[in-house]
């Protein structure tokens, strides 16, 4: 797992919480809103999220991008924030 | 000014315009909004404005931070988006 998905009833520490787990495991998170409360709820968790990975030592940067989705048979237009490390890793 | 302002009633595709024009002059923008329907378009408006940006060359990446701003003698708590290249120019 690791897409996150946001709405605007979610706390912010419980969300940003989840944000640093996911990526300590996989450097890796997506985070999905739905809606302008849920947007805002995402990217404050994020704010917390960051500072939580910078103290483990990661710098990690937010891409946003459109994602649609489908919920009950509509589709929406999601926002997804892409969380990755600032400085991609390279496998070489 | 490499401060831009979004409201909840701002036009994305104006923002996203604002955001692209700021970023390849300065090569830095910071995107300030306060509350949900602000936050929300300005997400939006940065997933185009990356978009007009990759097509230059430039990967640019989102840092979210909290900001207090006083507004009308009361300080509340702003959403910045700091807007850089991924990959940070080092002046030596």
């Amino acid at each position: 797992m690791d897409v996150i998905k946001v709405s605007g009833s979610s706390r912010t520490s419980a969300v940003a919480g989840a944000i640093a787990g996911v990526f300590r495991e996989n450097r890796h998170v997506d985070i999905q809103a739905i809606g302008a409360g849920a947007v805002n709820q995402a990217v404050k968790a994020l704010v917390l999220a960051r500072g939580y990975l910078a103290e483990d030592g990661y710098e990690v940067v937010c891409l946003p991008e459109f994602a649609d989705v489908e919920i009950d048979g509509k589709v929406r237009t999601a926002i997804k924030l892409v969380v990755e490390l600032r400085e991609p890793v390279l496998v070489e």
